[in-house]
């Protein structure tokens, strides 16, 4: 991207974005309940948040001629879906800060944060069945209730790493449940409101492909991505004993003792930086980076594909800016 | 009702329990997921429950002329829904036992059973959109989005009674979101899989007013029920301070000396069973025991006039049965 496209990308993805704040807070507002319940389930998604997935859902339907307002209302059930998802999984990680600003939990307690999401995951269902009607309330409701199901299996396939995740393959399954299906979810409800449900598959692809390069692209930069762009330690994940993409594909290409120093490295968070620095070298000299470079590059170009055919356009410019910046953001 | 008659609707009500529970156990068992996730999330709901909401379901969608095989997934829906719901409760309440086995959260760790409730959230409306079609599929989705909407501003108040339950008012509406709004919904649902969306709202009141007056029917029980039926202690609701519709009623009937006296044994886990006598006693004075009977009378009629003018069949006796039996049960 030139400066003057770049600059021109992320105005539009703040107009994107203001629209769905705007839905957001009027929705929030507008309903009548305690004012715990109402604190706890409005607390993280007011907090911030790039708002990627409805923006992928307005820019879809944008570029297949749907109309925004009525884009609107799954847009922001999708983020409060996501949202649902990391009040819950903050509660299970044991997280006190996200977003900068202390966790649902942390802030009202664990039984009103648990209702606080069950809440949030409600209003996706009732944002659904009150603002569309037919087939194409019914195919929203189906997306994003395989989207909630695979979150599900994703996470707890996440929660036993070692019985779940053993190789490449697993993690890409993973992730695809995990983070991917969701995007997938998004992309695929811009094409339904755009009444397009006959390239729903298509649509499919590009936030499943997207989806799958995102994590990877954040495994990369988990690994060695400038701390003072990503605001991580360097080797965090490696401290973390995180089973990423790169460290799965060469656990089992090192030698015994390059191995076994690996592994008494590898989720060692007292390891001092000079292990974890060597630890890494391992990771980039079985070729883990390289391989993960690789795959990103593969998952962006099927991304990129799905917009094959589709005339120029705002939309169409829009999102491939959009997958070029997720594949080469440095943090 | 007879014995014949009683009989009949045993009979009945098993027969309508053994197609929920092996459409159910079919059902789990088809899921390709985490051994964990399975056993979490199947935990509770194998382990039996009365399935009265399913039960509903097939009875109105029989009443209406509705197909039993198609009415199943619905009625399956709603009893996971229940059944999240629970789970996410006993968390909340911290409770260890429930249908006489440990809780969920208790067998798998809050994380799992947390995860569980959700999964089986996601299955809900994955029934849903997987088994109906167009308005169908989006009337019940509606439906269900809002008994969940309701079910957690319900238990919101129920947290902090002090706050949001201050009278009889209060407390209908409490319960009609905590416990008659999934009622509602499942009965509603039977009209909906019957093709008969003109009746819903009819329907609506026949789950609204059954739901309210069986937590009435509970909340006498509590007071005045027979502990060798029950199997709960004498004066159990006095010993937790639940304020509940008898209780409600009476609070500022009571004198000064009364009021501090039942106070005193209002939520004492400790205090004796002389004490908590005499506080049920104050409770059946002022009229709270009688007023309760009679709003369930109240409720109950609502529930059979929502009945008049359907011809006389085998549902419609089975669901007259039905109502009889929640408010004249003894445990």
């Amino acid at each position: 991207m030139d400066n003057s496209q770049t600059e021109w990308f992320w105005s539009r993805y703040e107009e994107y974005r203001a629209m769905v704040n705007k839905y957001i807070e009027d929705y929030l507002s507008s309903l009548d309940i305690p004012s715990e319940l109402r604190g706890a389930s409005s607390h993280l998604i007011l907090s911030g948040g790039k708002r990627v997935r409805p923006i992928f859902v307005l820019s879809v339907s944008e570029l297949l001629g749907g109309d925004l307002e009525h884009s609107l209302p799954v847009a922001t059930a999708i983020e409060f879906l996501h949202n649902f998802t990391l009040i819950h999984d903050d509660i299970m990680d044991q997280d006190m800060f996200r977003r900068g600003v202390k966790t649902t939990h942390v802030l009202y307690g664990v039984s009103t944060a648990i209702l606080a999401g069950d809440y949030l995951f409600s209003l996706v269902f009732g944002l659904v069945s009150r603002n569309y009607r037919g087939e194409e309330a019914r195919f929203l409701t189906k997306l994003l209730a395989e989207a909630s199901e695979n979150i599900c299996i994703g996470q707890a396939m996440d929660i036993q790493p070692d019985k779940y995740v053993k190789g490449v393959d697993d993690y890409i399954k993973m992730v695809y449940l995990k983070t991917a299906s969701l995007i997938e979810a998004s992309t695929a409800s811009g094409a339904v409101v755009a009444g397009r449900i006959d390239l729903v598959d298509r649509f499919r692809e590009l936030g499943k492909s997207i989806g799958i390069a995102f994590q990877v692209a954040d495994d990369i930069l988990g690994l060695v991505g400038d701390p003072s762009k990503t605001g991580k330690p360097v080797g965090n994940d490696i401290r973390n004993g995180k089973r990423t993409l790169p460290v799965l594909y060469v656990l089992d290409k090192m030698d015994k003792d390059e191995y076994e120093f690996f592994m008494s490295v590898f989720g060692n968070e007292g390891a001092d930086d000079e292990s974890v620095k060597r630890a890494i070298d391992l990771v980039v000299k079985y070729g883990g980076i390289n391989y993960a470079r690789e795959f990103m590059g593969e998952y962006s170009r099927r991304a990129r594909d799905t917009l094959k055919g589709f005339e120029d356009s705002d939309a169409k410019s829009f999102l491939i800016n959009l997958i070029e910046f997720i594949v080469s953001r440095d943090k």
